[in-house]
């Protein structure tokens, strides 16, 4: 088996990562099960870090693809218009704008990746505004490029940065005193505080370990940025597109972005894609090509992506996502109830996080679940274990690999 | 025909830009030729922006894509190990690395767009100095994330990052005498100037007009950038997988790079990647996954892209890009001879540029040729048109399209 | 009156501020009396923003200079040594810093103003941690040159600044929920928040309005400096030599500076002096010249200094202080309770401020002293009046000033 | 004699510098001599780092600052009018604005260092042009407070910041190519360089090594500025006041700085003062109060220096000044003559330099200089003696002095 692997060893770069953790080769995939070279079949929990969440290989959407493909459709286009983008594009407005009174938004595609798209925001909220600093909490992930990467919290990622992280105010997430005091300081003309441009929040904290926004506090962030007269932005990269039990994870929060960052699972089938949905009278503030990106018209993701917002139509698919989600709370409220070391559980839908006692506990059990047929990875400082399966997820491969979990955590906790 | 774009006019963001310039709906695409849901077929001199050197929907790539999907093959895998990774990483070192000696050096695959690989080179060549600074030439263009836009030279780019773009030199390309001030500069202790982490060049600047780096120039680039400790990085994203007659357009000058940026053409598809091209010893700095993404593991660019390096296995393919380059200079050298208002025309390759007097003219041009049935572009400041056809351009078709420029800058100039 | 104006309006620049308020011509003064070229008498409760704590031409001041210009003393020195420069020295030594036990710190001279001091302080805070961003509070007030202006809070002076004011983070004054979410932050890897190079604090803010920092806060503070192994740097610049009732603010508050920051008060005869008292420990982080000044070595300041510092030998003046500073109290705690226009008062020792409603009202009460012939003035966001006289004046002079005070307050109050 | 200096060592910062150099104790010093301790003589080529342009006591300041002292005068006035003020602004109109055709400049007193002056100088730029650059040039000396440290070139002064200093654009003093170079840069959209701020220059770079401005460079300089729309600063602080043979250093270039800087001599007596000279358009974009500073009104600094400003009624001080510089040119062109260890000199005025092999031959010669009974220093990176001895030095002091020099010289050289 280790012969397979010569070529990465060889000649991909040390900064590889996650196949560290699972250490093998994989040749083929479907919906929650994936395959290595040796036959060996895994549940997969991570869903490539939540982009599948309608599994990989979605019947419906590799017939589409293919049919795409056959039909020399157009595969990369820039942001010139195709007629899979104009499907895609009407599909999102009548799936998910419209149901929200919000058809009057315009959607706006960025270079295919979700640190792009938040570049993209982050540009926008300073032109908006003529204002340079970004509002962004603890523990919030929005992405590794520069303007990014200042934004989120993980001094592990910062830290390799390796110029100053500017232009950028640090908060507490889900803290009401601290949001309190931020008021305060924002309009106070002796705090030495100028007013932002932009508060940038994630609904629910994904990287972070499952952290869920409290309607309070969310609409407390959108309210001071409103006041500011800044611009309140909702990456939902993560947990959005129907991850959290409805389209958006903010959908029973009652706020209302100025723009919201989509990535990650809108392209349906694994390829990429990055959007923003702004409010028109911010959107107008681009000139255009102000923000460019080669690969911005993604073909197959427009496709797949249009069968992605297809299970949107109705709400029987949000209700599949919240009861699989309980099925996993179930089991892991009982490792909370069992072991000590477990120090706690958090769920919104189908985003499930288990908290140990340490990054080393997290490790020795993913590694458990690794041998046992299990994908499923740390988040966080490490210390936190995220459930993010496919939303397609079939009961009986769900229910089996929550049993391969609770086997590798009685492996290791005894 | 008005009808068909109602959709992109109401529902997608003021910024978009190229489809102004090419105002209709594309419906299919095939090698050198789009056709647009009017059935209007066009000749694509344009070629994605330099991603689509293989033709759109390249017949051996449209095989090998529908096989992986049909067989579900991994389609997104962050940076876990696949077999279809594995043979693309093994054809780049056979094809590539290995006839130039570098079969030691270390492939790393980022945010899948060369914006995301360049921000990627940025950190580690400051990780690697522990230095800040980086050196980039005007009329460069690396990409819109913060940390590559402030390398990248255009004013109207950089003017809407909203912040200060710091940590860049900037310098003249081509300029000798600039660079020996600047050698001056970094070695006099009372200069005020730190010798720099990094020289960001592209060996032939694409979107900055088709300038090509002389050889002495960017040997002495590197040179410089030896002496003062700092990394060598050269930026092929436009200019490289064959685009310049052979497979990296710097091949003809004798430089050794620290780091190699790819990205565009690489995936072959149309379909997106991001890749480095790092010496070992530099490379060696990472650490596991201090520069993340999402989708850094593409199954079908690496599918397709694997297609695409096949064809440098050996010359042939090389010299009919040379011979096309050929032709079209022929064609623009006419011109140049023929019209006051011409003022110049580059080559490297099958990259080719013709100056006009002005970029209203250049527009004039380009929407004529539009007009005419020819998708082609200018760049830089507006003022200069840009041919990259796709490599795999028949020649007559190549013809038909030069044609159709000598027609619309006749139409235009008189 | 005008006429002798003239040479000020015609020549000198549009930023002059003070002389607004106070329109006459000063040909003397003595002690707290200032007298204008037509002989008129004004008191002065403002004492050159706090540096003449010994009054205008203090008679032991004057003898002391005289003779040492007479005696062709060193007038300017830079850093070399003089006699004066070590009488000062010493004289610090054994009445400021042997009774509090610091008698092996170092003192340092800096460019003569508190700005330059401050400067000297950040940057060896930063030197000494190899950090760079610095704690600063709401209201405080640490100087004009871009380094201590961005610890600055005010807006109005930090928007002059013309660049961003980085490496600063801002925090809330005396607030212990504010403070404690600092801690958390800083000790939260998934913060995004770095622990800081040090914390600079005014242990009584004089511009910021006299806020007088409680001693659970200020050691807290202290305490979080410590345990993030930042500098704790209090800037005494107004607040100090014996301006609150002892030497320090902060002598009955229990901390333990790693630098304090002196100007001001210290050179006695309002010639200008700047001065740090650092921990030796911290003060070996110094090479020979790393930050210099032109003006380091000022001789009259030190002749006059040493005469200030003898005042410090008992308790006898700060005792004086103490007892002028509650006559001041009464009389503005009578207008606290007479006005609603009042909104409150603060002191410590001889520093005191009374509240109104608005920088409008204090601009016509000022204004109405300055026709009484007393010279007082507006603080922070202009809406606090703030009371620093010599805290030599005489006691009859102190109670006609406050008497024109009142009087000046009841013409505008009713 | 170690005795002496025991409370330096014990109690002051480990930073010191000049009196490393010259470790003994002045008690006393009357134009080019001062005095020990120990009644040792020496002659003074040094001048307090060029601020003693009048020597040291000089009698007639003595005379005016003592009797200002004793009526009592106002010694410190914050930014108010007073007589001595008003006399001083009036006597510098007079003498230095009026024969220039300038007395519609504006004067602005700031903190009363150069690098007070700088900061206010660089604010102002930003302020009216409404962008961040300056332009500062290798050599360049401007000062510590981290606004002016950004502008001067020295790395070890530098990298004492602990910050970056940003917003500076460095170019090549007296480069006539690196100057076109830049302006190329500033005219391309394509260069990603934006027009600045402004330009800051020392006409004859001081600290940087007597570096003397050619006419056609500084006038090249000008011209950039101007057709930028940034603002063109001389910085004259250690080269202005007569220094260079008249009173600014650049009477002979035919410039037309919209900002002057003035310090170090303008006070005359040593004791501090600073000061711009603004165009009056320049000036108007001040808002009361937006630079401010609590040493501005310096009286005895007023005094002495509009007696020193009397020396420039008419061109017999000037002649003098150069007369005797030429005497010192002419040793030291012998020495260059003789000695291959001496590389150069260069001279404007009554400023001075000579180039050696090494720093540690510099340091050898002046360590034995100080033997010998001369005061004089080293310069730029070190390898550069300095002659800016009191203007008013006698001249058989002078010529002993330069004896003094040449024995030290011939004793390390042989």
């Amino acid at each position: 088996m280790k012969n397979e692997m010569n070529t990465f060893e060889k000649h991909e770069s040390e900064i590889r990562a996650y196949c560290r953790a699972v250490p093998t080769v994989f040749k083929s995939s479907s919906n929650a099960v994936m395959i290595d070279e040796n036959d060996k079949e895994f549940i997969d929990f991570f869903a490539g870090a939540g982009v599948l969440n309608f599994g990989h290989n979605n019947p419906k959407m590799k017939d589409a693809v293919i049919d795409f493909i056959q039909r020399d459709g157009v595969i990369h286009s820039l942001d010139m218009f195709t007629d899979v983008k104009r499907d895609f594009i009407n599909t999102f407005v009548k799936t998910v704008l419209e149901p929200r009174g919000w058809d009057n938004r315009k959607v706006q595609f960025t270079g295919p990746t979700g640190t792009n798209a938040v570049e993209a925001a982050l540009k926008l909220a300073r032109k908006v505004t003529g204002r340079t600093e970004i509002v962004a909490f603890n523990r919030g992930f929005h992405g590794m490029t520069l303007g990014a990467l200042a934004c989120t919290a993980n001094n592990a990622f910062r830290s390799s940065s390796g110029v100053p992280l500017n232009n950028v105010i640090r908060d507490t997430f889900n803290d009401m005193d601290a949001l309190e005091n931020l008021r305060q300081k924002m309009f106070d003309l002796g705090s030495g505080m100028l007013p932002p441009a932009g508060f940038i929040v994630e609904p629910v904290q994904a990287e972070g370990g499952v952290r869920v926004a409290t309607k309070e506090w969310l609409q407390g962030v959108q309210k001071l940025a409103k006041d500011t007269g800044a611009l309140f932005i909702l990456d939902s990269i993560q947990c959005g597109v129907g991850r959290c039990g409805s389209y958006f994870s903010f959908d029973d929060l009652d706020v209302d972005p100025d723009i919201i960052i989509l990535a990650k699972g809108l392209g349906g089938f694994g390829t990429p894609i990055g959007m923003l949905v702004n409010k028109p009278e911010i959107d107008k503030a681009w000139g255009p090509g102000q923000h460019t990106g080669t690969f911005r018209g993604q073909g197959i993701s427009f496709v797949a992506g249009k069968v992605g917002l297809e299970y949107f139509k109705d709400e029987t698919f949000n209700n599949e996502t919240k009861r699989k989600g309980d099925i996993i709370r179930e089991t892991i409220d009982a490792l909370n109830s069992k072991y000590d070391a477990v120090k706690g559980v958090r769920q919104k839908g189908m985003m499930l996080a288990i908290d140990f006692e340490s990054a080393a506990m997290t490790k020795e059990i993913t590694t458990k679940c690794f041998e046992n047929g299990l994908i499923i990875g740390a988040c966080s400082t490490g210390e936190i274990i995220k459930f993010i399966p496919p939303l397609t997820i079939e009961e009986d491969t769900l229910k089996e690999g929550l049993s391969r979990f609770v086997k590798s955590v009685e492996a290791i906790l005894g």
